[in-house]
C-alpha cells in the first residue's frame, strides 16, 4: 500500500508544481458525477453526463452536493477547478491519492483531504476522499463508487433529522462524521480479530499466529497514519476560525472531534494489546521448549546410566565374577530399578513431574 | 469490554447526529429515579415514579440532586432533556456508554462524563456516570443501581460536613471526589495482586503466571484509559472559568486534581512493575532451561564416554588381549571411575555443581 | 510501600473532604513539639509540652521554627490549624502521608509537601515532611523523630553562616536544601550498589542477581516518584511570585533547583544503567547456555558414532569375517581414534574449542 | 558516513571561526560553474570559466541561478562571498559538508543548507546542497556534478509551467521541491526492499537477513537525520517572515511542507516495520530451534529406552532365564514395538507430530 | 565517575550554603594562574605567583583572560571572588566539580559551567571548566593543567583571525567553541570504535563484545549528560539578552549552537546504533545455538537408531534366527546405510544441511 503510493509519487518527481497527473491506482472505469441539490422545501437529484452540468449550481442559494466517483480523468478535475476557482495545488492534491489527511483554508472555500476506510471483500480498503466546502456547496471526490455516505443521501431524500434545514457546512460535517463512524466499524472487526487471536494464543500458538499478529500490527500502523492527522484537521475546523462554518455546526464538530480521539485511543489500546500478544507468544514458545527439554532430560538422565550398567555386564572379559553369580542378573535389575526410582524422586523434587 | 462498546458504536454509524439510541449493555431492568432536595435547614428525599415529578425542582432555590439509574429508556432521557433544556448531543452522549471522560461547558450548565469503577462480584466494573451541573441542581445518570455515592447521601441526610451549607457545585465536586476515591479502592486491590504475583514469580513461576500478568496489564490499560482524560476534565473545572463553580469550591477541586494525578502516578508505577515482572519471568524461564540443560549435559557427558568404553569390551573380536587379562575387568572399572571423577571435577570448576 | 499508602487512602474513601484522619503508619509513640525562635542577636529553644505553647510565637517579629514529630494525634494538628488559620484541606494533607510533593500558595502562607529520604537500619525510608511558611514562622510536620535537619539546628544555635541574619523564607529554603542534600546521600549508596552488581554480573551472574537488579529498579521507581514533582515545587518557589519569598533567597532557591535537576538526572542515568544490566544478564545467560550446549554436543557427537561402531562389532552374527581377523581389534580402535581426531578438528574449525 | 564527516570536523578543531577549510571528501576534480539567467521573455545559459563572470549578474533585474559543482576550491567560495557580501560563517558552512539542514535569514539574503539524496551506483548518496537566495538570484553549491535539478533546467529553457514568470524565490522553492521529490524516489526503493525482505523472512530466514535488516535500519537512521530538520527549515520559510519570499510562493511552500511531513511519516512507518521484522526473525529462529529440539527429543525418547532393553539382553550373565526361552527374542521385539507405539501416541497427544 | 562525584556532594550535605569546600578529585599539585591581557595593538602574558597579581587587570580597558588551573585551594577562589565581586554560590559551584553545565546571568557578569572532554591516556576525561565573563575580562577555572585552548592562545599571541579585535565576549565564545570542537574529537574516536565493533560482531562475536558494547553505552550516557544541558546554555547566550554579549558575537554563538545540536544528534545516532548492535549480538548468539543444536540433532538422530539396531543383534538370546543367516551381517549393515541415507535426505529437505 504505502510502497505503492510512494512509487507513484516518486514518478512525478521533477514535474512543475500544479501539473495535474493522477497518482494512484485507477480504481474505476468511468467517472460518475452525482448532484444532489436541496433546501428545506425541495430536493433534486441527478446523475450528470457531463461535468458542465454542475456549473449552474454554483451560484444557486440552495445547498448543492456534487460527488465525483473516479478521479483518473484529469480534464474533469481541471474543468471543476476552473469553474469553482480552485487553486492548481488543490487539484494536484485531489489527483494524488497518497495524501495525508489535511485541511487548508483558502478563504472562499475550505479544502479537506480525508481517508475513508471500509471493508471491500473482507480486506480493509483505504480510499482518499477530498472535500471542497464552499458557501453553499460541497464537492466530494472519491477514487471509486461505493462509500459510507448512503445514510446521508437517505436523510436528505427523506428529510430525516436536521440536514435539510442546515447549510453546506452541516453537510460537510455529516460526511466527516460518516467517515469517522466508518472507522468504528473497522475497529470493531479488528477488536474481534484480536480477541480471536488471544484465545488461540493461549490454546494453541503456532508460527502462523505470529504472522497474523504481525499483519494486525501493520494494519494498526496504517490505520494510525490515516487517523492521527485527522485529529488536527477536525480540531482546526472546530475552532471555527473560518466564516464558512456556522456557530451551530461547531457543537457537532466538537462531537466528531471527540469521536476521533476515541478512535485514536482505541488504536493505541489495540497496539498495546498486540505488542503484548507477541510477548505472550514468545514466552509460550519458551515454555514449550522448556517442556520439551524436560522430557528429553528425564528420559536421557534415567536411561543413559542404566544403559551404561547394562553395557558393563555386556563386556566380554573372561574374569568377571558377577557374571557367574546366581543372583547376578536379578541383582543388577534390582539396582537398575532403584536407580530409576531415585531419579524419579529427584525430578519430582525439582517439580519436573 | 472495549471491543463490545466499539461494536455498539459502530452499529450506530450512519444515523443522523442527535438520534437517541442507547449504546451499551442493558444493565438494569427498571429505570429508578431518586430526588434529593436540600438546603441548610431541610432535606427531602423521594423516589419518583415518573420523570415528570422532577421538573418542579428545576426552579426551586434549594439544591436538587436527581439521580437516574438505568439509561436504556430513551424517552426518559428525552423528557429530561426537554425540561432542563439540554442539547441533543448531550443526550446522545449520555446514552452512549462508550464515551471518554470529558467536560463540556454549555454556559447555563456543565456536562461531565465520568467513569465510575468499583468491584462487582470480584471483577472490576466500569460504569459510565454522566453529570449535568446547573445553577441549583445536579442530574446524574448511571447505567444501573449501586454506586459509590452512599456516603454522600448519608452526609446530606445527617448534615455531616459542609455539604448542606454549600451549593450544587459542591455537590458535583463531592460526586467527582467519591468517584476518584473509588479508584483508590481499585488500586489497592491491584497493588495487592501485584505483590501476590511477585512472590509467586520468585517461588514458583508457571505459564499461568504469564496469563495473570497479561490480564493485569490489560486491566491497567483500561484503567488508564478511564483516568487519563479525567486529569484534563478536573483541570478544566478547577481553573474555574465557569460561573457555575464558586471560588470556595475551587480549593476542593484542586484537591481532587491532586488525587487524580496520584492515581495516574500509581497506575504508571504499576505498569512499570508489571512489565518488569514479565522480564523476571522470562529470565527465570531461561534460568530453569539452563539448569535443565546442565543436568542433561552432566549425565550425558559422564556416561556417554563410559558406555563407549563398555561398548568396546563388548565387541566380539576373537583377538582382544585385554579380555583375557586377569585384572582387565577391575582395571576398566577403575579407569571408568577415574574418568567420572575427572568429569565431576571439571564440572565443579565450571561451577555447574 | 505504595500499596500500603494506597490502602490507607482507600479506607478514607467516602468521608467528607476536610475530615481529619491520620493516613499512614503510626511511626512515633509520642508527639514531640520543638520550638526554635531566633533573630540575629538571640536564640531560644524549647520542647513544648502542649501545643498551646506555640501560639504566642505567631505574632513575634523573630523567626520561629515549630517542628512537630508525629502526626498521628489529630487534635494537635487541628489546634495548630485553628491558631495559624490554616485551610482544613491543608490539615487533611498533612495527616495523609501518601501525598505527592506539592506546593500551594494560600497568600498569607505557603504550604509545601516534601518527601525526606534517609537510611534507617540500611533501608531507604521515605518520610513525608509538610512545611508551612508564614511571614515570620515555619512549621514543619514529620512522621517521627529523626531527620536530616540537625545541621540546620547547629547553625542556628551557633550562628554559623547566614541563617540567623535571614528571615523565615531562608529557613524554609534551608530545610528544603537539607532534604535535597539527603537525596545525594541515598544516590551515593545506590551508585555503589550498582557498581557492586556490575562487577558481580561480569564475574558470576546468578538468578539472585536478577532479583537484586529488580529491587534496585523498584527503588529507582519510588525515588523518582518522590523527586520528579519536587522539580516543579522548587521551580514555583524560585519564580518568586509569592511575597513571602524575598529576592535574596531566590538565588539560593535556584541553587536547590539545580540540585534537584542533578538528582533527577542521576536517577535517570541509574535507570538506564540498571536496565542495561538486565540485558547483560540475559546475554550472559544465553552465552552460558551456548557453552553448555557446545560441551554436550562435542561429547555426544564424538562418542555416539564411536559407540555405534563398538555396537556393530558387539553383534552376535555367526558370520562376521572381521571378528576373526588378527588385526580386527586394533584396526577398529585405530579407525575410532581417527574419527575422534577428525571430529576435534571439525570443532576447532568451528571455533568451538 | 557519519563517522567520516565527524572526523573531518574534528580536524578543524581549534582553527579560528570563519577560517575557510573544505571539510568533506573531494568528490569532483574540477569546479564547474553554470549560470542560467532568465526572465519571462528570454533565457541565457552559460558555463563560466572563471568565477568573476558571475559578478555582473548580481545587479541585473532578471533572475539568475548560479550553480557551483565542487566546493573543494576555497578561493572560489571566497570570491563569491566577497562579491555577494556573504558572512564568513556562511562560507564556512558551505565548505563543511557535515552540516545539518538549516535556514538562516541574514536580511538581504537567506542561507539554506539541504541534503540531496539520490542513487549513485545503487547506493544511497547524501550530498550537501547550500542555497543562497537573494532578491533576484539563487546561488547553489553542490559537492559534485549530477543532481536532481535537470527537470527544473528543462522547464526554464522551454518555459514550461510558471517558473519563468516568477522570481528568485520561486526558483529556490523549485530546487527545494526537487530535493524533497528525490526523497520519494529513495523511499520507493527502500519500500520495495522492505517488501522483499518480509517475503524472505517468511519463506527462508537466514542470519544474513539480520544483516540486511540492520543495514536498512541504519539507512533509515541517516535518512531521518537528513529529513527531520528539514521540517523546521521549510516551516520557517513557509511562515513567510522574510521579505524575500513573496506571498504567492507561500502556497507552494506549504505544499513542500506537506511533502516533507509525508516523507517523515513514511520514514517512521518504515522504522516501525523494520523493527517488527527483527521480532519476526527472532521468533522464527525460536520456532526453528523448537522444531529441532522436538525431533531430537522424539528420536532420543523412543530409542534410548529401547537401546537400554537391548543392552539388558546383551549382558553376559550366566543365569538369565529369558535368554533360553524359545519366544524370548520375538517377545522382546514385540515389547519394543509396543513401547515405540505408545511413545508415538504420547507425542501426538502433545501435538509434536 | 558519577558515583564518585555524587559521593563527594553527599559529603557536603548539611553545610550552610555558600560554604567553600572543594568537591572533586585533587587533580593538580599546584594552582597555576596565567594572565593574558591584550587589545588590538599589544599582548601581554604572564604566570602569576600570587592571585593578587590579577586584581589590577580588573579595571583595565584591555581584554584580560585569567586562567586558573587547579581549584583545590579554596583561599585562591575566595580572593578572586572578593576582588571580582562574585556571589558566594558562584564560588561554591566552581569548587564543586559535580555540576551540570549551566549559565547564570548576574547582571554585571555571566557565570558558565561547562564540561571539557578530551583524551588523557586513551581514556575519555571529563573536566569541569567554569567561566566568568565580565565586561572586559574572562576568568576560567580548570581542574588541572592541560586543556583544549592552546589554539586560542596561539591566535591571541600571533593576532590570527578576529580575536584581538574583539571583546571579552568573543574570547568567551572562543573558549566555548573550542570545548564544543573537542566533543567532535571524542565523537570521531567513538565512531571508529563503533565501526570496529560492528565488524567484529559480524565476523566473530564473543561475550567480551557485549562488555565493550555496554561500556560504549555507558560512555554515551555520560557524554549525553555533559552535552544535553549545553544546548540550553548556548541557547540562552545566543538569544543575547545580556548586555555583555555584543550583537556581532551573536552570529558566532548561533554557529556554536548549531554545532552543539550536531553533537547531540550524533550522540543520539550512536546510541541507536549501539542498541542495534546488542540486538545483532543476541540474534547471532541464537543463530549459533541453533547451529549447534542442529549438529547435535543430526548426529544423534542418525546414530541413535543405528546403535539400537546394533544393540538388538548384540542380545544373547539363544533362539535368534537372523544370527545364523549367512547374509545377516551384510544385510543389517545395508539396512543401516539405507537408514542413514534416508535421514540425510530428510535433513536436506529440512534445509539443515
Amino acid at each position: 500500500m504505502t510502497a505503492k503510493s510512494i512509487k507513484r509519487i516518486s514518478r512525478k518527481a521533477g514535474l512543475p508544481p500544479g501539473t495535474l497527473v493522477h497518482i494512484g491506482e485507477r480504481k474505476a472505469e468511468q467517472v460518475k458525477i452525482t448532484i444532489i441539490d436541496y433546501d428545506e422545501s425541495q430536493v433534486q437529484e441527478k446523475i450528470a453526463e457531463k461535468i458542465e452540468e454542475c456549473f449552474p449550481f454554483k451560484d444557486k442559494p440552495t445547498v448543492t452536493w456534487i460527488n465525483i466517483d473516479g478521479i483518473h480523468k484529469v480534464e474533469v478535475i481541471e474543468k471543476i477547478g476552473n469553474c469553482f476557482n480552485l487553486h492548481p495545488l488543490i487539484l494536484e492534491d485531489i489527483l494524488n491519492t497518497g495524501q495525508r489527511p489535511k485541511i487548508e483554508d483558502f478563504g472562499e472555500h475550505i479544502f479537506l483531504v480525508l481517508k475513508m476506510l471500509y471493508y471491500l471483500e473482507k480486506e480493509i480498503t483505504i480510499e482518499q476522499v477530498s472535500l471542497i466546502l464552499g458557501p453553499n456547496f460541497v464537492i466530494s471526490f472519491q477514487e471509486r463508487e461505493g462509500d459510507v455516505f448512503n445514510n446521508i443521501r437517505e436523510r436528505i431524500r427523506n428529510n430525516k433529522g436536521r440536514i435539510r434545514k442546515m447549510g453546506a457546512d452541516y453537510l460537510a460535517y455529516s460526511l466527516l462524521d460518516a467517515i469517522v463512524d466508518g472507522y468504528f466499524v473497522i475497529l470493531e472487526k479488528v477488536g474481534e480479530e484480536i480477541e480471536d487471536i488471544e484465545e488461540k494464543l493461549i490454546k494453541n500458538p503456532t508460527p502462523k499466529t505470529v504472522q497474523i499478529i504481525h499483519n494486525l500490527k501493520r494494519e494498526m500502523i496504517s490505520l494510525r497514519k490515516s487517523v492521527w492527522p485527522l485529529r488536527e484537521v477536525v480540531g482546526v475546523l472546530e475552532r471555527g476560525e473560518s466564516s464558512l462554518i456556522k456557530k451551530t455546526t461547531g457543537v457537532y464538530l466538537r462531537d466528531v472531534y471527540d469521536h476521533t480521539i476515541q478512535v485514536i485511543d482505541t488504536i493505541e489500546t489495540y497496539r498495546d494489546m498486540i505488542s503484548g500478544m507477541l510477548d505472550i507468544y514468545l514466552s509460550s514458545i519458551s515454555n514449550r521448549m522448556n517442556e520439551v527439554m524436560k522430557i528429553l532430560t528425564i528420559i536421557a538422565t534415567i536411561f543413559i546410566p542404566l544403559t551404561f550398567i547394562a553395557g558393563i555386564y555386556g563386556m566380554n572379559f573372561r574374569f568377571m565374577p558377577e557374571l557367574g553369580w546366581r543372583l547376578g542378573y536379578p541383582a543388577v535389575l534390582f539396582i537398575m530399578v532403584i536407580i530409576g526410582i531415585v531419579m524419579l524422586f529427584y525430578f519430582r523434587r525439582k517439580k519436573w513431574l
